[in-house]
């Protein structure tokens, strides 16, 4: 298999398509991010990679809170017109409709099927950006988007990004801690 | 829209499928993981959280670098088998055929369409999972999966991960920082 080298850069195979919401100067702001996943189960913890020039950056500054909001592939205008547009030009305001939860200054949006809310653990510096890892206070989801008491992937339609284009998740190839029962050395 | 409370718990909407790749003891040892994305865009930074108990992580700390290896949805059986035998029972330094790069302590696997060679930039303990932060010093891709300079997905073909499931990518539902063109305000 010939390997060519591509130099460094900020490369990662598939990531989700999320809002970062984060009160700025007292109005709710949403932001498109897909560098976010995952940082710890106990105490649940996740993360997500910010411009330092952001607008968002100095929200979550301000309120050492924020939420990450998954919207559905139905919200990609929504969702794409969110990363187009920064707060400091236009009030995102009224994009979605927000609500607040426990924390009272991490917004979060109405019409997104599932939402995180975060009180901010850490904020690494890494350079150009901020990683913002925050830890999980609650997580709020639609009626109609739970089976049996779980977020239900195929109820909420999320957003796979890849390459600066947005997809729907494709059909399952297998089940994790399972298919590799299969594996048998060569 | 009825918003039901799950509690706080480690949720993130989708992830990538991947292969964390460090030497431990010397050998080459790969472990499935998904809790992983881009933290920085320059200096080019990926982050990797892994339970602390981990065999992979011993091999992190010893080396201060590690790999993320992309595999394709035809190697979900290998890939969960990663993930199913820690590499304290089973020695896995031939389920995949390993190459080294630059830094010679990051094993990287042949078969993986895409690898991410690292250096360790920090590790943040986040109390269960130490977050692995690494610099990103290069990128090897496959010849085959390559367009116009770049990795391409649909010859990829990576796995995506979420509800301990893996699927492949569906089908595009929007161009980033293009889609959003088209909103109009309420």
């Amino acid at each position: 298999m010939d390997k060519i080298k591509l130099g460094p850069m900020p490369y990662m195979s598939v990531m989700p398509t999320l809002l970062v919401g984060a009160n700025v100067r007292g109005k709710p702001n949403y932001m498109t991010a897909a560098w976010a996943t995952v940082a710890c189960m106990a105490p649940p913890m996740v993360c997500v990679a910010i411009n330092k020039a952001r607008y968002t950056a100095k929200g979550i500054e301000e309120n050492k809170t924020f939420s990450l909001n998954v919207p559905s592939a139905s919200q990609v205008v929504k969702t794409d017109h969110c990363g187009l547009v920064s707060g400091t030009q236009e009030d995102k305001s009224g994009v979605f409709a927000s609500f607040y939860g426990n924390l009272k200054t991490a917004p979060m949006a109405k019409e997104c099927p599932v939402t995180i809310e975060c009180t901010l653990f850490k904020s690494i510096d890494c350079g150009s950006h901020l990683l913002h890892i925050g830890q999980v206070v609650e997580i709020y989801a639609d009626k109609a988007c739970i089976t049996d008491g779980k977020p239900d992937i195929t109820k909420i339609n999320p957003i796979v990004y890849a390459q600066a284009t947005y997809f729907d998740v494709g059909k399952q190839v297998g089940r994790a801690f399972y298919a590799g029962k299969a594996y048998k050395k060569e």
